[in-house]
């Protein structure tokens, strides 16, 4: 097989350098002559590994100590419901910002827990942009404000913190935590689904600030109440654990080559890279507004349904994997998460070029 | 590093040829380069992989055709809270029989949702026995009645199913499922953890008949609504793909050694050789009674704590792994779920018979 390059939004591609030590101890881990996910979670072994894993996530992104970190399952999804069943109380309302398909989602799933408004948060005119996210004047009314700095769909970031003056700010990182360097006493809550940036899909990382744990409402599951799960080390019940060590081999892998100062370069030099070559080229287009353009998300179309279809088909037959774009929006879309070398968006413009002189009509 | 038998209780060992192959093709999945963690749950191999997967499981288990088979996140300890959200109905409450930890805990879970009532099924006399399992005249009262077949911590197996008349039977069979032939349509609900005789700890099956399911509260998460689930094919979020894949290889590995029926014979046999041994020993005994024993977990104890601490101690450095009983109960529990074979077992009796020799009081 001839080297190849995963562009999946999710589950997507995991450093090359993690998959391979996975592989050489899958069956003896440890020198015990036993697979990881053979031991008690319960176990030395495996409670050092996620003492060390959350000591490494703790320095790599510079989590204040008064945060904990919970590993739970059930994905962004599940915290879509867990959220409320937590955070709702004397306010008895949440207000949540709505930039896309997965903040709405959101939205949407909180409504079976508790009294929700929504404000639009995104312009979607010729370009695709974020308006105001000056809240400060209305944020006290809720219990907390919610929203979703990275809509992997259509490619939106958003670089700036909402303001919302002392209210709780909660934000579904799913698809930029670990991405670049953040303030986290800004948030009180950030979660996130493992399957971009952590490792593989089934492991959800939630790292809440201590005064919010504490206030569940009593028709919590025990597994997503976050007093159970801080009392008992994210271990209510079994927790999945290869998800679990295969993130913590991302974060010492994170560690080791420099952190999130080298991740956020490398990071912005592949989206600067492969958006520049987009604005440049005659057949592509990018429609987010540039301050607005994800960093992990880069979508692009040619204007003609065909011809993306076309461009689909080719650029997998290429070994360019995972290209096509969400079936909501069409046209085509390059993930390039943490683990994206510079080498495969290079490869991927490559491509790009020869398809366009190729298809560029005359 | 010498041969090792793992006697966990779960997570638990993995039939070795499974995690043979899971090693082989972990960076390079069906030829494609890539991991199978690192490809879409909704891409066409992955769809093919769940497709057969349940196929195989239908067919290993004999599963009627008016059955789901759910694959979702949270462990057995979700389903505590699913089960009410998704169960209760018109009648307003459930019954739990009570035969240990598991059960209880069960039951105490579902309080959060609803009105419990809840008889115990266990007499802790010299011996550990199940009583009376006829519930016919009071079942129709009850949304359903839940029960948990096998106790882990104690080593109790039900196994005769409890005579609900037409009420609706569910069950917790975590720690004893596909370990032999049963009638599901006695069942209105099945679900298990799988890190014990499915899979890596991290994803859920439930096996649901029909007609039970699209009755969940209001209140219920989406990725626990099991209407939700089986109209997106437990796909209403990222599955974890990783662990549902080595259930797959598991399905697929009962079916070429001969299914059931094999799997059954050599439980049997495992449980039979070893309870044998214990009941013939001067120095070992197992207090369940004989018609409850655990084909699955074998729990036994010598009668003097310090002895039963230097049996882990000693065994442990010989190789046979896990072997410390839960620290409810203090001594021993060899936990021999399918994938132990019968060496293990005769292993563990040889280093037994010489610890006897070695400790018997004279």
């Amino acid at each position: 097989m001839s080297q190849v390059f995963n562009f999946s939004a999710g589950p997507a591609m995991i450093f090359p350098e993690v998959l391979q030590k996975a592989q050489n101890e899958l069956i003896n881990w440890l020198n015990q002559g036993v697979s990881v996910m053979e031991v008690s979670h319960r176990g030395k072994y495996f409670m050092e590994l996620v003492t060390q894993a959350e000591k490494d996530l703790r320095e790599v992104y510079n989590i204040p100590d008064n945060y904990r970190t919970l590993f739970l399952q059930g994905g962004a999804r599940g915290q879509f419901a867990t959220i409320p069943m937590n955070l709702i109380g004397k306010k008895g309302k949440a207000l949540y910002l709505n930039s896309g398909h997965w903040s709405a989602t959101a939205a949407k799933e909180a409504r079976n827990f508790a009294e929700i408004d929504e404000i639009t948060i995104v312009e979607n005119g010729e370009q695709t942009r974020i308006t105001d996210l000056d809240f400060s004047h209305i944020a006290d009314q809720y219990d907390y404000v919610h929203y979703c700095p990275n809509e992997t769909i259509s490619g939106v970031e958003i670089f700036d913190v909402p303001n919302v003056g002392n209210a709780v700010l909660v934000a579904d990182m799913s698809s930029n935590i670990l991405s670049r360097q953040i303030d986290i006493s800004k948030f009180g809550v950030i979660y996130a689904g493992a399957q971009k940036n952590l490792g593989p899909a089934g492991i959800t990382l939630v790292i809440i600030r201590d005064d919010l744990i504490g206030n569940a409402r009593k028709e919590t599951p025990s597994i997503w109440n976050y007093a159970t799960q801080r009392d008992a080390d994210s271990m209510i019940n079994t927790p999945p654990t290869f998800a679990w060590y295969l993130c913590s081999l991302v974060f010492k892998h994170l560690k080791e080559i420099g952190g999130l100062e080298i991740i956020e370069k490398r990071n912005a030099l592949k989206a600067q890279t492969l958006y520049d070559y987009i604005d440049s080229s005659k057949l592509y287009r990018n429609v987010v507004a540039k301050e607005n353009r994800s960093t992990m998300n880069v979508t692009f179309i040619t204007g003609n349904p065909e011809l993306d279809a076309k461009f689909v088909a080719e650029s997998t037959a290429a070994g360019l994997q995972a290209l096509k774009g969400h079936k909501v929006l069409g046209g085509m879309r390059a993930s390039i998460y943490n683990a994206m070398s510079q080498n495969g968006v290079e490869a991927l413009i490559s491509f790009m070029k020869k398809f366009e002189t190729e298809n560029l009509p005359q």
